[in-house]
C-alpha cells in the first residue's frame, strides 16, 4: 500500500471515530446522518467517485478512504449517486441534486432489488408508465440503505417500451411511501424499502444509456468496497481482541504472549492482510480495465466476507464472556459483515459467478476439452 | 503483477517443461540436475540472487521466475549459496566456487538443520576446531536438498570461540559423509543428510559476519519463496483439476458447467490468488527492508503452504478415481506441497513467529495495556 | 436413540413450545419464570437430579428432555441446585428449600465463577469467615443464569479453615447485591453477579463433602448438557433455514432441490448428528461412572458448541436477508450458542482438558514413550 | 461400545498385525492374500454377513471387527460375495464357491462400476446374452479390489430382456482379461478392471430377485463399513502422531505436554469418536432395518472419509520432517482413506443423497411449504 493510500485509511479512520465514536444500536436519523456526510465533504468521500478534475479519485484511493471509515461506520454508503448522475444525468438533474449529494446536504441511494428476490437485475419489476401527466413510477424496491431518510433515489425500472431504464426520484415527493426495516447488522443505517405509486418522473429524469449494463459495472466497485469494508472489520475484531487479553493473565503471564493464542492471532492475521490485498487488487483491476475485473471483484467480497466472517466469529469466542456480553465488540463487527454479505449478491451467487470465470480463462487455452457453449 | 514478472513466471513455466517435462519418481542423479541447472542458466535463475550490477534481479523478480519453475519443479534450490558467497566469501573462495554455480556446472547447499531438531539456529552442534591441520568441521546437518550430489556447502557451526560461523565445504572433499533420505514428496530431488568428521576448512572458505544473522535474513527471502512455489502447486493442481473435469459430464452436462464445481473452483482460485498477493507483498518488503518483512513473510509462508494444501487435497477428491490413481498429478502436488510446508520452519513455528510480531505491532500504540517484556 | 428419549426429546419441545413460544429480547422476570417452571413440573425436569427413587432420571434420559426443551428455550436451568441439596444439604435446609424448587416456585442457581476469572475452582476468592454473630459470606460471583431472580443459591467459598466448602444462600436475605448483566445470546435469561457482604450463612447451611470435587463432578455432567442444548440449538437453525429455502425458487425450481443446497444441508446435518451421538455418549459415559467421562464430555461440549456456531453461522448466510433481518432465527441460535460456549470453561480450556486425556491414554500403553510426570 | 464389540475390534487389530505388520507398497498376489484371509477364517470375518446360524453376525458386529482389522489393512474386502451367493445364488453355485470363500481358499468381489463413470447402477452398460451356446456376458468393469487375483465376481449386467441381473462369473475361466490398476493409497491391494468379452454363464449362475434393488441395498453396508475403516484410518495415524510427538521436546518439555499440541490433538480425537459414533449408528440402522438407514450409511461414509483426510493431513503436518519422509505412517494413511473416500460414490454425490433425504424428512411435516414432487 502506498503512503497515500495509507494516509487515506487513517483520515478515514480518524474522521469516522471523531464523528461517530460508537454509532448507535438504532438507525440514525436524517438530521445525525447529514452532519456525519457533511463531516466527510473534505475528504473527498462524496465526491470521490466522479473524474478527477471534478474532485473525484481513483476506486483503489477511495478504497483507501472507505476501509478507514468502515472499520467504524461500515456501509456508510451515499456514493454512488454522485457517479451516475454525474455520467448519465441530464443538467437539470445534475444541477438540482449534486451540489447538496456533493455538499452532504442531502443523501441519496440507489435502487434495484426488489421483494420477489435477489438482485437480479434481468428481472425488473417496477415500471416506468406514460401516462397523461407524464411519466410515472410503480413498484417496490427494497434492502435499501438510508430507504427512510434519503432524499434521491436512482430507481432501476422497465421503461415505456421495456427496456430497462434508470431514473431519479425526489422521495420526499409525492406516490412514495418508505418503510423502515429492522436488521440484525448494521444497525445505525436506516435500511429499509419504497413503494412508488405513480410517482411522478420528470422527462429530464431519465439517466441516459442502458440500464442494466450501466448496473453491472456499479457492481464491480460495489463489491470490492463491500469486500474492504468487511476486512476492515475484521481488523478492527481482531485489534479489539488483542487489547482484550493483553489485560487477562493466564497461569501468571499474559494471554498475549502464549503459543496458542499467538498462533490464533497469526492465522487470523494473515488471513486479513491477504484478503485485503485481493480487494485492492481487483479495485486495481478496475481502475485500470482490465478484463475480468469484474469477476475479480466477486471473489474479492466473497474472501473479504468470508475472512471477515470467521476472524469477527473466533474473536468472539477468544474474548470468551466479554465476546458474548452485550457490548461485544466483535459481535458486533461480526453481525455488521454478516449483513455486508448479504449485499450485491450472497457469496453463493458470487463465488459461482468467479468460479464460471475461473474455469472459462483456464479452458480458454485448451480448446480441446470444451465440449460446448456451456463449459 | 507488471507485465515484466508475467512474463518471468511463463519463463519459468516453459523452461522448466522444457526440461523435465515429467520429474521422475526418484531422484536426479547430479548430471540431470546440472543438466536442469545449465538450462535454466540465461534466465538468470541461478545469478539471481546477487546485486543487479551483477546479474541478479530483484526478490520479487526472482519471487515470479520462482514461481513459474516451480509449477513443474518446486523446490529445485540452488541458488542461494551464490548470495553468501558474494556477500560474504573471500576472493579465493568467490574465484573457485561463483564461475561453476553461475553457470550450472556446480550444484550447492546450504546446510542448517541438524539432526536434533528444527531450524533453531540458536541451538547449533556442528563446530569447526582448530587443530594443528588448520580448521576441521565435525558434527551433521539434515533434510538437505541436494545433499547427495551437491558440489559445495555452506555449512552453520559453531566456530573454535564458540561464536556462530559459516563456513564453505568442498562436498566432494575427505571427511564428508552422504546419505540419502527418501522423501514422500519432492521425489525428484535428492534429499539427504551429511556427516562432517574433521572435513578441512581452509582459513579463507570462513564466510565474513555474523552467522546467525545472515542466516535469519536468509530466512525471510527463503520463506517467501517456498510460499510462492506451495501457490504455484495449488495452482498446478487446480488447472489439471479443471482440465479433467471438463472432459466428464454428469446428467449430460459437462461437470465444469455446474454450479457445485464452479463453487468450489472460486474458492479454490480465489484463496490461490490472495495468497500469491501475500508472497508478492513479503517479496516487495524484503526488496524494501521495510520493518517487520520477515514476520510477514513467514506469515506468506504459512498462507501458501496451507492453501496449497487444502486446494491440492480438494482437487484430490475432486478427480475421484483419476485423484486416487497412481499417476495422479494432485496427489503429486499435494505431496509435493507437504514436503515444502516443512522447510524453513513449520506451520506452527511460523506462524507464532508472525502471530507475536501481530500482538506487538498492535500493542505498540496502546503501551497501557502491556504488562511486561513478553506481551 | 431409545423410543423413551425420544418421547423425552419431543415432550421437552412441545412443553417449551407452548410456555413460551417466542422468548422476548430481555430477560423475563420472576414470575414469568416461575411460570415457565412450574409449567415443566411434571416432566420431570425439576426434580431430574435427584435419585430415580424420588423422581430423579438418568443424566441421558435428562439429556434427551434438557434436548427437547433446549432447542426453544436454552440454558434454561434452575436443576443443579436439587441434586447438591439432596446429596449433601441438611435436613433443615432440604426442608426449606426442595419443596418449592421441585414445584417450580422457586429458582436456584449455583455460583462459581468469580469477576478475576475463568471457572477455576482452585482459586476461589469468596470466603466464609465466623464472626460472633455466626458464618458469613463475603465476595463476588458473576456470570450467573438467574442472578437478579432466584430465590436461592449453592456458593462456592474457602471456609473458615482455608479449606473450599459450598454453602447455600438466601439471595432474598441481607448482605446480597444482586446486578444485572446484559448479553448478546440468551437474552431472555436474568444474567447477573451477586455480591455478598457479610451474608449470613447459618451453620446448617453448609453442604458435606469436598467442595471442589463435588463441584468437578457436576461439570461433567453440566458440559454434556451445555453440548446437547448446542446441537439442539443447531438442529433449530437448520430446521428453520430448510422451511424457509423450501419457500424461495431459482431458476424455476424450489431453492432445496438444488445440489448445491443439499450439499450443503447434508454437510450440516451429518455434523449435527455426530455432535449429538457424541454428548449422549458422554451422558451415558457419566450414567455408568465410566474412567475418562470427565474428559469425554469436555470433548462433547467443545463438539457440540463447535457444530452449533458453524451451523447456526452457515444458516445465517444460507437465509441471506432473512438471516441478516432483526428477527433472524438463525442469528438469534448463533447468539445464544455463543453464550452456551463460555459456560463451564471455553472451548480452548475443554479441548486442552480432553486433548491431554487423550494423549495420557494413548501414552499410558507406551511407558517407553513417556518423558516424565507431565507427558 | 458394547464390550463383545470392543473384543472385536481388538481381535481384528491383534489379527492384522499378526498376519502382516506391515503392508507392502505394491499389490500382494493371489498366495499371499490368501494366507491373510485363511488367518482371518475363525475370526468370522469371511462369513460375516451369512445368518447367525450359518455363522454370521450383525453389521455392527462386524463393523467392529472390520474397524479393527482396517487400521492395519483398510478395505481388505472379500465378504459381501458370501451374503450375495448364500442370499440368491442356486444350489450349484453355492456348492462351488462357498466353502472355498469361508476358507480363504478362495477370493470373490463385486463388480458394479464401469469405465464410463461411476457406481450408477441406472446405467448398467454390461449385457448377458443368449447365444446358440448358451448365456455370455459383454462389458467391463473398473475399479475392482483383488481384479487381478480374484477367483469369483458376481457381476452387474443387463440380463437378455434387458432387466438387471447379477452373474456368477469364473474368473479363472475363458472370455475374461484382467488389468492392473495402480494407486496411490491402498498400495497393497490388487486394484484393476476386468473385460469381459463372450465369458460364458451358466444359467444357474444368474442370481435371484432384481439386481438393482439388491446392489442398493448392499450399499448402506459397504458404506458404513468404508465409514469404520476411514475412523480406523484416522485412529492409527492419530496414535502414531502421539508417540511420535511424545519423543520430541521443545524449550526441555515433551512436546505432548503443550497445550498447543494438545488443543490440536482433542480436536483431532473428537472429530474422530463422533464419526466413529455415527457410522455404528448407521450399522444399527441396517441392522434394525430403520428408514432412512441408507441415508445415514451415506451420511457416516462422507463424515468418515472427511474427518478421515482432515485427521491424517494434520498429522503429516504435526509429524513435520517425519511426515513427509517416505515411510511416513500418517501419509500412507492419508493416502488408504483418499482412496477409501472414492468408493461407494464420492463425497460430493453421497452428502447430496443424505441432503435430500435430510430436507424430504423435514419437509415431511410442513406439507405446506413443499412445491411439488421435487422439494
Amino acid at each position: 500500500m502506498s503512503a497515500r493510500d495509507a494516509a487515506l485509511v487513517r483520515l478515514g479512520e480518524e474522521r469516522a471515530a471523531a464523528l461517530l465514536p460508537q454509532p448507535p444500536d438504532r438507525p440514525l436519523d436524517r438530521a445525525s446522518l447529514l452532519r456525519v456526510f457533511a463531516g466527510l465533504r473534505d475528504t473527498g468521500f462524496l465526491g470521490s467517485t466522479l473524474p478527477p478534475e471534478r474532485g473525484g479519485m481513483s476506486h483503489s484511493a477511495f478504497g483507501s478512504l472507505v476501509e478507514g471509515v468502515g472499520g467504524g461506520l461500515p456501509f456508510l454508503s451515499n456514493h454512488s449517486v454522485q457517479r451516475y448522475l454525474h455520467a448519465s444525468g441530464s443538467d437539470g438533474v445534475c444541477a438540482r441534486w449534486l451540489p447538496p449529494l456533493l455538499a452532504g446536504r442531502a443523501i441519496g441511494l440507489v435502487a434495484i432489488t426488489e421483494p420477489h428476490g435477489g438482485s437480479q437485475v434481468a428481472d425488473v419489476r417496477a415500471e416506468v408508465r406514460r401516462t397523461a401527466e407524464g411519466l410515472r413510477l410503480y413498484g417496490a424496491k427494497t434492502w435499501l440503505v438510508h430507504a427512510t431518510v434519503a432524499h434521491v433515489a436512482v430507481v432501476l425500472a422497465r421503461g415505456p417500451d421495456g427496456a430497462p431504464v434508470r431514473v431519479v426520484v425526489d422521495l420526499d415527493g409525492p406516490g412514495v411511501r418508505r418503510a423502515p426495516m429492522p436488521t440484525n447488522g448494521l444497525r445505525y443505517l436506516p435500511f429499509g424499502s419504497l413503494e412508488f405509486d405513480g410517482c411522478p418522473v420528470p422527462d429530464d429524469a431519465v439517466l441516459a444509456g442502458d440500464g442494466v449494463a450501466a448496473t453491472k459495472i456499479g457492481f464491480a466497485v460495489a463489491r470490492s468496497l463491500v469486500g474492504v469494508q468487511a476486512v476492515a472489520l475484521a481488523q478492527r475484531a481482531l485489534t479489539h481482541t488483542v487489547y482484550r487479553l493483553a489485560g487477562r493473565t493466564a497461569r501468571g503471564r499474559p494471554v498475549t504472549s502464549s503459543d496458542v493464542v499467538r498462533h490464533r492471532v497469526g492465522a487470523m492475521a494473515g488471513r486479513v492482510e491477504a484478503a485485503r490485498l485481493l480487494c485492492y487488487e481487483a479495485l486495481a483491476g478496475v481502475d485500470d480495465a482490465r478484463p475480468g475485473c469484474d469477476a475479480l471483484a466477486a471473489a474479492a467480497k466473497v474472501l473479504g466476507t468470508d475472512v471477515a466472517r470467521d476472524v469477527t466469529t473466533e474473536c468472539v469466542e477468544l474474548c470468551a464472556g466479554a465476546g458474548a456480553a452485550a457490548d461485544s465488540v466483535p459481535a458486533r463487527c461480526r453481525d455488521d459483515a454478516a449483513l455486508l454479505a448479504t449485499a450485491d449478491g450472497t457469496s453463493l451467487v458470487n463465488q459461482t459467478i468467479w468460479g464460471g470465470h475461473v474455469v472459462r480463462e483456464l479452458l480458454r487455452e485448451r480448446p480441446d476439452l470444451r465440449q460446448g457453449p456451456e463449459a
